[in-house]
């Protein structure tokens, strides 16, 4: 069962993070490709939103570890 | 049945994480790319909207690490 | 089963919460990007909307603990 | 069975207002963006709106306290 | 079996009157929003629908309370 | 048993109520926020669409108060 | 047994008249706003749609019945 | 068992007829409101789809009758 | 189990015919509003389209038949 | 098991078969009506489409036979 | 379960296959329909396309057959 | 158990190539339609994108034979 | 339970590997329709994305294998 | 028990790494296709992007390899 609850734990996760990753990210490049000035300033909000949604997932992978 | 609770719980909040910061940040970095001088003011409501959001996953987290 | 009925109550308030408040924030950050002058105004209503929608996941959350 | 019953009550009714308070405040944002002036006018309507969507889900909650 | 009966009966009501309440007062703001002198006619249509939606969720209510 | 029949019948009752009168009654909304002089002919035919769809969830009410 | 499939029967007639009569009727409505003097000869196709929808729904309710 | 397969089909069938009859009949007042002199021929076609729709729903009333 | 096998045969059957059929159907409605010279010649595709949709619930309804 | 088998092998080729040649269908008719001087080419290429779409749900139902 | 699993196998493939041609199928009528002069590269295409779509169910049609 | 793993794999394995080469191949199709002196280009891109989509279900089918 | 493991994994591999690539590839089709002159530094980008999206399938595809 | 876990972890990376992926490289390769001189910047990003999300995947493989 331990095997299994890790298993969940993760794979959540890994659904979560490619969903929040991927809608961010793809905008970054939309904008990217519109106003390339802005570049370093869109890739800043980039990392912040990523950062913020890859927060529970990383935590989802410390408790999988754990359990197992 | 303890380790499968804690699987579920921050597996379904990992999932909320990424579809409620994804569509926040994603906005966010769409309006920079529009009218880049408003950066701060939009980081200032994304970072207000995100902690919003964030706030019951982290419980869940909690809750999580508390059942363990 | 007290433990998986606290994830299960966690889970979906966190899912709730990321929908709800995720609309409302993206919207909130569009409308400031179109006009800026109408920040005050635009997060103030967003705190109510964000505010009613936390509401039932709060209580979700209260209940996940007395249930432990 | 009891605090199982609760879990699923409490969940659902955060699914169902994370939907309908979301769909009301972003939609009452974005009007605010676009005439500033109807302000007092679209949150009145908007707190109407949402209270009878709270309605359900209030009871809910009431029904998970009565139940455990 | 009884608890259970009730949570889901009021758990599915609060998602039901979530989804209707929430289509028909978005619009309604988004119609004051545009035409303002017409906030009475609106909001007298609004009250009619929500009305009408929240009546089957009201009688679900009202047999979970009978089921405990 | 009986009560899970009852609450089943009566949850989809609600669940398909809000969705069928949710519908109609926004478009209505949307209808009269166009032509404001159409509001007696919008509302008429409103309530005649809303009974139709509320007559089966109505009986769905009935039949559960009979199972219990 | 009886009971559950009555529940069954006459919740997913609900689901169903509820999405077929709420398509037709919206429809109806935007139309009648768009060309009031049309408004009888939408409504009678109004009603011979309906007809058609409910017709299985109130069969699943007889059954229901007949089933109880 | 009976009773239980009886519900499955009369419902699925039900579910089925409200989205076909809802599809037709919608497109089918949509198109009179446009062109009101053609409602004779918009109509027959109406009736030919909605009777091709109709009848493996009806067929499957027919088997629930049969079952029970 | 027979009278279960017939009902989810000649269900999913049913739901079938119901999405095929109204798209095809819808669409005609649409094109002969648009070109009602053309009746003739979409009516005939329609009966084309539809018969080859009905085909295989057809076959599902004799074998429900043929089950029983 | 044999019957339950033929009924969910002919119910999704049913619901596939649905959902191909819906799709197919509904635009040639689209197209004739848009240039009818075509309707001979379209129609051949929707009948070439559509039996490629039908192919497997006819082995299905083959196969459906057999195991009866 | 041999049969069970054939049945599975063929149902899956059919509704793939279902998806995949009408895709393509209704894309090509729609090319057709615009630029009729290009019929023969389209329908080449076409063919292509169908043929890798239908690749794997009809290998599954087989795994089908030899399962049984 | 072997027969349904086989089944599983080979069915979840045509859906999604169905899905894969459908997206792929319909894109070709409208690519060419409007611009024909591009048919080589197109169509090689396209056999790139189809083989490494199948690549995959076919590995898929081939641990479904050596399952069997 | 080996088998249906190993089913389990490539038949989701397969899965998100169709959505993936489906994706990556059709745009890059429609990309070099519109300027074929880009068709290298597409193709380029393509199979890096493609690359990416089919690390993880392959490597369930070796676990598959591995389980067996 | 151990198998099925690390099936279950890697198929739901497999498929979360597919939609990631796959909506930031057809970005990409739609933002290289409109401003080909921004090909660097834009492939920067969605390299950085494709990393982050496939941080999580990587560690459910890890993790399946592990439970192995």
């Amino acid at each position: 069962m331990e095997l299994l609850a890790a298993a969940i734990a993760v794979g959540l996760a890994a659904l979560g993070a490619g969903i929040g990753v991927g809608l961010i990210a793809s905008r970054t490049v939309e904008g990217i490709s519109r106003q390339p000035e802005l570049r370093g300033a869109l890739q800043t909000t980039m990392f912040i939103g990523v950062a913020l949604v890859e927060a529970v997932p990383i935590i989802a992978v410390v408790i999988a570890f754990m359990v197992m």
